[in-house]
């Protein structure tokens, strides 16, 4: 089987998974939490390399500043509990700013963590496709990105890593991301096989 | 109806045309032109303001020397029929390197011909995403993009325009560019309705 060595992960839909089940929309995205981590351990039992998590962006800051809090906290979890699985962690973003957590700053650079045998985790906080693009591509640590998976039925990138998403084949789950089952996983890299990579060749 | 203001063309899949069709590989590019006129006569029924062509790439120019001269070709011959068509034209593209067909060069500054009450036409010709983004982006003259219509059934960028996409919705038509029918760009009318546009936010 043909694994991408890198995939991108768009976690979409948990506001409206929140108010399909009765919820306020702030309260959708704890319920991501569980699937981010399910999905990191099936990365690593396919033997994918390097996984990018889209958290939340410099643009999502403009929301209500409930669910403001709520992603950046739901973040601040996230975080946490992969830095406890066998990965080596990244979280990317523009730190300059209100918006990013002061608790991840430790985060922010991959220091002792640089491990070639460990999966690599980067997490994006606080991203913004400008600021990325207007340094000399910030998050230059990030390499190509083979696939990108997004719940919640877009077909876009939503700013996501430009660079890196040039030549990304990209699947499209239609089921929320709070919905995350592992056979959606195993039915993107089934998918996967049957894309010729070129390359842009 | 909502109608895209920019949409992007990806008309991919000629060379598996041709083959499909008893040709040769390089014969499929030339039955990629009247596609493209049609498509872009639909484009201006509706009134979509900016359409912008993926011709071929400096990636592309690596292949064998004949699909080289016949996307050249092919490419030449579309930008001199758009010419024709009542459009505001520009040719987009590293002109420094032989790969650049030197019929074209006239046209890589959009001069006299802005017009706001033309519809914008684009044209890559041996674009490449690193010499667009290294050079400060040279395609700064070409507006978000709202909507990217792909042929050929492939869900990526393979290049395109990555700064103007980021918040592109992407339609995806599994036939053939040669095999291009009006009903497909209805179609992908129809779909971008439902998408809801949130730039990000």
């Amino acid at each position: 089987m043909r694994i991408p060595r890198h995939i991108g992960i768009i976690p979409d839909g948990n506001r409206r998974w929140a108010k399909a089940n009765g919820l306020k929309k702030e309260d959708g995205y704890e319920y991501g939490l569980t699937p981010g981590l399910k999905l990191l351990r099936e990365a690593k039992k396919y033997g994918v390399k390097e996984i990018t998590y889209y958290g939340f962006t410099v643009d999502n800051c403009k929301r209500p500043k409930e669910q403001v809090k709520a992603f950046q906290e739901a973040c601040v979890e996230a975080v946490k509990m992969i830095e406890k699985e066998d990965v080596s962690l990244l979280v990317i973003g523009n730190t300059e700013s209100e918006c990013f957590p002061k608790e991840l700053l430790a985060y922010t650079k991959r220091g002792n963590h640089i491990n070639q045998e460990k999966i690599r985790v980067n997490f994006l906080v606080n991203y913004g496709w400008e600021w990325d693009l207007n340094d000399g591509v910030k998050s230059k640590e990030v390499s190509r990105i083979d696939m990108i998976i997004r719940w919640g039925g877009m077909c876009r990138l939503s700013g996501f890593l430009p660079v890196q998403s040039v030549y990304a084949d990209f699947y499209i789950i239609k089921d929320l991301w709070p919905d995350f089952k592992e056979e959606q996983f195993a039915n993107a890299l089934a998918w996967y096989q049957k894309q010729d990579v070129t390359l842009g060749g």
